[in-house]
């Protein structure tokens, strides 16, 4: 009898009925043969409401405590998600991210998982008990809760999966699988039958909320099949899994976008080695990550330099930036933040040749400037007004006809 | 330099002012010299929040699961306390009850505590850093959260303060002290300086509600100064301790009243040998405690029995009584709720003569019944009807000059 480690996020634990209709589901897989893992996130708002609490009392709270404080909210949902699989006749225990032995680095709010120790877990599947384990908590070497950061429930999901050699870890979430572009902005969008782990970690990077870049790094570590599904409706959802042949059939598996970028441009830079390294330098210091460069050609010895950065670390970066000029014989640095990402990406990308050219076009067709261009082997990114947005999204899901492509 | 406990109660850290509060009156327990260890509830409601939602899941949570969830409301507490002491310049650490060492039994919901392994709070102690504890939860040897049941956290911070040897342990409430009856019903009630472990437990017993009995049959069996206080106000407050020769000077130190009573009687019981242990048995068994019983003298070889049990098990026990008539060749059993109990409490009752003629003088004098009187060696209780309650607290307080007793 295989394992399968089910996840269910904060909207689908959010209330008494959804806590009930999670139950349901999970008896219902035990029925159909499988021994379910259940990994919970907090109730949604309540992660929220305590970290409230917390810069209420703080502006700046102890990293030690703010993890002590959110690892309360998993711990309501397993207790209460334990008690539902009773009401339904499913013998079922709740554990703590330490009692299911989630053991992780010391680095609080932003852990890593070191390893776990499944004998308790184990135990439990074999009486015939449905654990229910804590997400994105863990226990630190030192004894005490730690938290994996943001969308960490999923990478508890994937790493008990590999730990307990799980056929798949399942993901339900509050939509029913991963698309070829948010069904906001493109209402043709398709749901992706199959994505590949390097196409998911490109799509959760350039802007796609539905799964957390970590998790998917370690789902492909671990060559772990991952499914995401709706808890509110039934479908089979997206299968990410490693790339099979006949997934480079398509050139384009998404397009995906990201409002949250702001561009810095220094201009006249002097143009001599070093000055790239002096400049991102000091910003790496400040911990802000750069995500695309781009140096023009020179002219006469002088250079412009532009990069992006998230909106939230611009004024830093500009501040860091204009702190440089002198030092980079530089003339002014500037901001602009009414900026988007839009990106096209796909593994059918290295066997088929033109896709940039492709996308260049449709977006000059609609007459939408590009500010920057960035490439990998299966993503291609352009920035462009944030206001073309909506616009470059649907016309790219239109120029690689993702509407009709079966994946 | 001597180690004080200090518990907060819910009230106490019931927002986020209160435990600002609590942080500033701890910092200045420091700054006198002392070594603190704090322990708190969690925030005013939220436990009964807490179980309200399992409710809504089950009718028959596990007690696993409620404790599992119920642990969670501390530790919320502890987290923004150990915060708020940062901000006030104060090192701090939240400790959850296993964290704090707090071994128990297995006894869901009402474990009680079997050793306290110490080790990391006399490290945090020996460093400077206050730790911040966790009332009313522990750990069972299955690694489960356990809960002390309601009022638990004042066993906690009793506990730790034997197994710290502290100097003493402080219960901070939002009263100010034990008052010789419940001002709310006696407007010349005085705070007491000093009260016996045995007087208080028979009071805690009796009605008062300002500390939870076992704690302080803990206090006496380990000999730990108890100071109750309020978390509002200054003050010294009352200190429960060992009782001292010239305690014995006043007569009574409180009086209490406590209307969660109901009275069965049993009308013609044959009067043979092995009737009362044929009842009293089957009640047992149904977990239900009878405080109170009184057989009246036999008339004709048949008797009356009285009993009283607390109101929320007196329908069960009547259906117990019925189902037990022909069993004792009883003709009836009736059910009357509209009862209260008083009682005087007083070490000094040993010396003194006529205490309990007093006492019924008194209540005679305002023409009030005594249905029922059960004494031990330190406290006289009276069931009386109920809306004589407050004025028989009156008279009783007037009785034995309790406004102008100093103790």
């Amino acid at each position: 009898m295989g394992v399968v480690v089910q996840k269910y996020g904060g909207t689908s634990v959010g209330s008494i009925e959804r806590i009930q209709a999670v139950a349901v589901r999970v008896q219902r897989a035990r029925q159909e043969g499988h021994q379910v893992v259940v990994v919970v996130s907090a109730m949604a708002g309540e992660t929220d409401r305590l970290l409230r609490l917390a810069r209420e009392v703080s502006a700046t709270p102890q990293a030690r405590e703010v993890d002590a404080l959110l690892a309360t909210g998993e711990m309501v949902s397993i207790a209460l998600v334990a008690m539902a699989l009773h009401e339904v006749g499913c013998q079922a225990e709740s554990f703590t991210g330490p009692q299911g032995g989630i053991l992780t680095d010391n680095a609080h709010t932003q852990a890593r998982i070191k390893h776990i120790t499944t004998t308790r877990l184990q135990h439990a599947l074999a009486a015939g008990v449905v654990p229910v384990v804590a997400g994105f908590q863990g226990i630190s070497s030192g004894d005490d809760f730690t938290t994996l950061g943001r969308g960490g429930s999923d990478l508890t999901a994937v790493a008990l999966a590999a730990a307990l050699h799980a056929d798949r870890c399942e993901i339900y979430t509050d939509v029913d699988g991963v698309y070829s572009a948010d069904p906001n902005m493109v209402p043709a969008a398709r749901r992706l039958v199959r994505i590949s782990y390097d196409e998911m970690l490109e799509m959760a990077r350039l802007g796609a909320k539905v799964l957390q870049a970590r998790s998917v790094e370690f789902a492909k570590k671990y060559d772990v099949p991952v499914v995401v599904k709706s808890s509110f409706t039934e479908g089979s959802g997206t299968l990410v899994t490693r790339p099979e042949q006949d997934m480079e059939r398509v050139v384009v598996a998404g397009v995906t976008s990201d409002r949250n970028q702001a561009k810095i441009t220094l201009t006249r830079v002097a143009d001599r080695p070093g000055i790239a390294a002096k400049l991102f330098g000091r910003i790496a210091a400040a911990d802000i990550v750069v995500d695309m460069i781009i140096q023009n050609a020179s002219e006469g010895g002088l250079t412009d330099i532009s990069f992006t950065v998230s909106r939230s670390d611009a004024q830093q970066a500009l501040e860091l930036a204009r702190q440089s000029l002198a030092d980079l014989g530089a003339e002014e640095a500037t901001l602009q933040t009414n900026i988007a990402k839009v990106s096209i990406v796909g593994v059918g990308m290295q066997s088929h040749a033109g896709v940039a050219a492709r996308m260049f076009e449709a977006l000059a067709a609609e007459m939408i400037n590009i500010l920057m261009i960035s490439t990998s082997e299966i993503k291609i990114s352009c920035v462009i007004e944030d206001k073309y947005t909506e616009l470059a999204v649907r016309v790219l899901h239109d120029a690689f006809q993702l509407d009709r492509e079966e994946r």
